[in-house]
């Protein structure tokens, strides 16, 4: 028997590589032949799962961090196909600024994830891969493009930091001192946003509260973002897309011409995911938590409907689930397990996910083969 | 394929029958035949188990509660075989005293119990079943007694009531009056306590604080049911199972010869459960808690240790596990499942109970035949 695994972080307690690996253990004990996927939708464990599926180098590199400090960073480097492999959250994740003094949008920068393309240029890289979740910054992407060499010019011709608080103030865009390497190398990014960068939908609106941002700041916040659009491109037009990461989106692809795609089709193309599930007997995934109102997107259901075209069986194992599950079964779950193994808070049983998870394949794995 | 459904009450959510129910709905609408056994194992639900198995009447009679108030009860009525099957717990159970005032041991009487008796009699009962489990009162079994017409004097003569107060005061008991039927009727009492009737494992020091006495009346409360075993029998020893409902064991065995049998083995001899198991292809059981510390002699185990006799295989769904399980896959349970289904409290899970087991009883057969 065939068991392909692919569970998708779960937030909290489990990255998918350590998911994988406990659920991998216990079919291997059951005779099963197994083959591990890690998942990453853009987000932290983007550049992990990278390197989990496919061997390559773990870059530490140091670069500032979204108030401006020195923090440790990291990327995923690919040496035989000059690929880097960049996950925002390292150098601009709100993870990084979470709790500290002065963190206020106004304050931060993407500028890290800026140096983490340098890094990766100077080691050759021909091609750049760029997830997109996790980010802690609102600043429309200025602080990568002030590390590649782009300059921001306030209405008196001083030349601006790139931090969020700089949106409202730019006046003129050079261009001219762009890091020159950025027009031959293809830069691709991975996003499960589709929001536009402004308006009632955009980077602001939507997660600007989410990074600390006040309600009654998100007006003028989107008005300055609004400003930067204009004087970027002429127009106040964004699209889809570009309002992810706090604008970075945006930045990518218009300053840097980056092709966008939504974060599981990237892994699973990586990963020949859809091959290795076509022969597989059995697909297991699974997530934190299974909700009805995003069910689109969605880890395991992608993987569903990828082994639904083969009719192999699809057994998540989730940390909770929430709503009703007959979209996930229509497309093509056929069963969803619960981890938890009793009464408990949430704190214990993401204490307890390694256990749970373990105890509920092994549960699992029993009654597949109580008749046989 | 056919399933024997056999699951022990889950304490403060759902009876064994409403359990059974839950589970015979799913694997009826997989296509299995299904034979319902309901559990009791001589507490609370042991009338309603019988009468489920096995039809016979449910009679309504009215008795004194523990406090000598009026109180509804009931028992179970078998009019072929002239049987009668009583729980303490309808006329002496902890649940009708629990915030009432006034509500002590030294207050309360097991008289309700024996009133149950004298109705089996009345009704032409030549054998009656009595479930020892869930009682409220440790009177010694002196009010069942007294309901019987056994007497009990002081030392100055005088007779006493009954109550728990009155067993330091016990001088003589006079058995002339003892309804002269309780001669020929065959007495069996089911019960999982194996406790004695005194001393450091006596019904007093064990189950006395659960039934209201402070720690501090603990010593005296048990010289005071010494000085009744003195009495009652001329030394001061007792047997294993006398401790059971606050002393009613002895009383039932010393005076009425009443035969003590463990709960489970009663119901399983009652409802041929080994012969039903001996042709089914899975066995399904559980209970509220599996626990390490209390394995022996619980529903789901006793259930295992028939079902390897024939290799059949045995799923557990229980409410929550507790400490190392080896021993109950040792017996023959082949797979234990906990139903909760996600982060929850206590109360939410007692309350959810139904859904819970619904919903882990249909990803189980889902899991069972999703190779086939």
């Amino acid at each position: 028997m065939k068991v392909v695994i692919a569970i998708d972080s779960m937030k909290g307690s489990l990255t998918s590589s350590e998911a994988n690996q406990i659920v991998a253990t216990v079919f291997k004990a059951a005779g099963y032949e197994v083959e591990q996927v890690a998942i990453a939708d853009g987000g932290e464990g983007t550049v992990e799962a990278y390197l989990t599926n496919q061997e390559g180098e773990w870059i530490e590199v140091e670069t500032l961090d979204p108030l401006g400090e020195i923090c440790k960073s990291f990327y995923g480097w690919y040496p035989g196909k000059k690929e880097a492999v960049i996950e925002v959250a390292a150098s601009s994740g709100l993870g990084l600024i979470q709790n500290r003094k002065h963190n206020h949008p106004s304050q931060t920068s993407s500028f890290g994830t800026g140096q983490l393309i340098l890094s990766a240029m100077d080691k050759g890289a021909k091609s750049i891969v760029i997830g997109l979740g996790g980010s802690g910054t609102i600043d429309g992407g200025i602080g990568i493009l002030k590390a590649l060499g782009v300059e921001f010019f306030d209405e008196n011709g001083l030349e601006l930091a790139g931090i969020g608080n700089d949106l409202a103030k730019i006046k003129r865009i050079d261009r001219n001192k762009m890091d020159q390497r950025l027009k031959t190398i293809e830069i691709t990014v991975a996003s499960d946003v589709s929001n536009p960068l402004t308006g009632s939908e955009g980077a602001v609106a939507i997660f600007g509260e989410q990074k600390g941002l006040r309600s009654s700041e998100l007006a003028s916040y989107d008005q300055a973002m609004a400003n930067f659009l204009k004087i970027a491109t002429g127009n106040s037009i964004s699209s889809l897309g570009d309002g992810a990461a706090g604008g970075m989106g945006f930045a990518l692809r218009h300053f840097l011409n980056a092709k966008v795609i939504p974060g599981f089709t990237l892994i699973a193309a990586e990963n020949e995911l859809a091959a290795k599930i076509k022969i597989a007997d059995l697909v297991i995934t699974g997530e934190g938590q299974i909700d009805q109102q995003s069910l689109y997107g969605k880890v395991p259901v992608a993987i569903a409907k990828l082994a639904k075209k083969n009719n192999i069986p699809v057994i998540a194992f989730v940390g909770s689930i929430k709503g009703d599950m007959t979209e996930a079964y229509q497309a093509g779950i056929s069963e969803i397990i619960p981890i938890v193994q009793s009464v408990s808070t949430l704190e214990n049983a993401l204490k307890n996910a390694s256990e749970n998870l373990e105890k509920s394949v092994k549960q699992t794995v029993k009654l597949l083969h109580l008749f046989n």
